[in-house]
């Protein structure tokens, strides 16, 4: 089954110090700090590890490989359609051990507030995470909240860090793409960094534009689990399809040839992306992964993808070729091959 | 042995693209940040994860307990004396793992980075980071790098988050304290906290005070191989003595008796306190723990702390008693009980 995407604005069943807004005394390490971690974190996120208030959450280990991954957020907006920072701040946290192939398992949320946000939203972000969290069957288990004066932040910054166990013996990794494996995508690119900026920019769109925003680790449990050989996932954040696939092809030695008619693209993201003057390849995404599997098990894997797993775009964009060249080369629908380069320059900001 | 506490600023051997400055390029995702990367975090950290670029850390489980911890790091100013933030946030997040009885193995570190940041003081605070992981024997594995326009953030903010092992039985929790055991104190309090206010007010005091800043698993691990039956530990941060011991006696709702004359302060702090208008109690530290463990385990463990640790002012500070009231007490040197409450109201913001 695919994953759902409703990862919208939550509401709040219970509003915890409505019209308050984060004072410096909340990350003072005193009776304030303690009363906004019960109310907005521990009541919500709801794991026992995090009832214990200890120095950090502890589990049984498996003698499994684990994965364990970070990133923080400081998307702007916060809301944006599709999500906000604390869906993204979970699952771009899930998604990023799925796509070392791991099964999430634990997420910590570090919290970096500036003085004067409003305790309303910070309740609103809280409660999407747990729901992001509860989607993908990770816990929130450890913590930490640390407030800056007005003007040192921008409303809200999340760090969350993962870790996820792997049911599997694949070695899933850049170093494991061979030449002629396929590539193959998930879906259609380009709406979360199109979502963000038509927000900044206050842009209507003829369709309005979604952030993909999507829990991926089932998607990719059930490819295992179903006998596809991946070699190597990633999913198109910061810089998008080029960045992904010039810094894999980078790792891995290799050379990439990609058949721009088999990229799926949405021809709102097109038209969005011709009035803002960026390259879809370049803009980001956060449901959208690419798969690198032997050529043989491409028809299998976009079966499983179109079909059971509910990824009707899914798509074989490209092979590896055998030119330790290192370079993603474009077959164009007009039949010339251009190169594709890492973006350069400003990108788009604060797009994650 | 004691761990070393010499974090002080690093010489960097090779400075990397000196005199240049963050910009918002070196966030999109692109070549810019890729090199920023290389340069900085992959080739100073060092670690065979990193060099696999790949979305996250990959390693072997084991079949015993881990501890998982997260901390954001907002110290203001990022270098003070005895450390800086990136001592200061893999110290952290490795003491919080120590607090939870585990040795330290795998480090995240995640960056939120404000356009115009030197660079080359980047590079000191993540030479900072590997030193001090070296001296813990953690390894920073996975990082994150996100760039906040300028006046949205204030140079540099780090989050670490850290994963530890168990390698013993006992069950170090809040919940694990028991009537009559004895509270113990590593080393003098208040360091942390004077040592970032005589930056910030810009005073000087007679002798200068340094953080405490110190690695303190070494300790831990020790301890524990030594027999001593822990029952719970505490790093006393944010909120000082007072906070952590408050919380704890809450959580374990017994009642915590401490002795005002067994608690180590020095003068150089002492004074400064009454400067500033601070009690002791309340002030931050980096290094200084507390531990809980049954009377009879009390003599050994402060001769094991004081001699073979180097922690000459360990020292018992009070005992815990059987009131179910969750309140901490204070046999003041007058022979009066006072109340410790858990602070209130604006601490000392940003002091970590």
């Amino acid at each position: 089954m695919r994953d759902d995407n409703d990862n919208k604005m939550v509401q709040c069943p219970t509003p915890v110090q409505q019209h308050v807004n984060i004072t410096i005394a909340h990350g003072g390490g005193g009776s304030q700090m303690h009363q906004l971690i019960e109310d907005l974190f521990i009541k919500i996120f709801d794991s026992e590890e995090l009832k214990r208030a200890h120095d950090g959450a502890v589990f049984n280990g498996q003698k499994k490989r684990f994965a364990f991954t970070t990133d923080s957020f400081v998307v702007s907006p916060l809301f944006f359609p599709g999500g906000n920072i604390g869906s993204l701040a979970v699952l771009g946290t899930v998604n990023d051990l799925a796509m070392c192939g791991a099964r999430p398992l634990y997420i910590s949320a570090g919290f970096i507030i500036e003085e004067g946000f409003s305790v309303e939203m910070l309740n609103q972000i809280t409660h999407s995470m747990k729901i992001a969290a509860d989607k993908t069957n990770a816990k929130i288990v450890t913590g930490d909240t640390k407030i800056v004066e007005h003007g040192k932040g921008d409303g809200v910054y999340i760090n969350t860090s993962g870790i996820g166990i792997m049911d599997h013996e694949l070695d899933i990794s850049p170093t494991s793409i061979e030449p002629g494996d396929s590539i193959i995508i998930n879906r259609d690119i380009g709406r979360h960094g199109i979502a963000i900026m038509s927000v900044r920019e206050g842009l209507q769109f003829e369709t309005s534009i979604e952030s993909d925003i999507a829990p991926l680790a089932n998607s990719i449990i059930a490819l295992i689990e179903n006998d596809i050989r991946i070699r190597c996932l990633r999913d198109l954040t910061r810089g998008g399809l080029a960045s992904a696939l010039t810094e894999l092809a980078g790792s891995s030695r290799l050379h990439f040839v990609l058949e721009e008619r088999s990229i799926p693209v949405s021809s709102a993201v097109n038209n969005a992306c011709e009035i803002l003057g960026l390259d879809p390849l370049q803009v980001a995404n956060e449901g959208t992964f690419i798969l690198f599997a032997p050529q043989s098990d491409a028809e299998k894997a976009l079966n499983i993808l179109r079909n059971d797993l509910n990824w009707p775009e899914a798509s074989k964009i490209g092979r590896v070729v055998d030119d330790e060249n290192g370079l993603v080369t474009l077959v164009t629908v007009l039949g010339a091959e251009r190169i594709i380069t890492m973006p350069a320059g400003e990108q788009l900001p604060r797009i994650c």
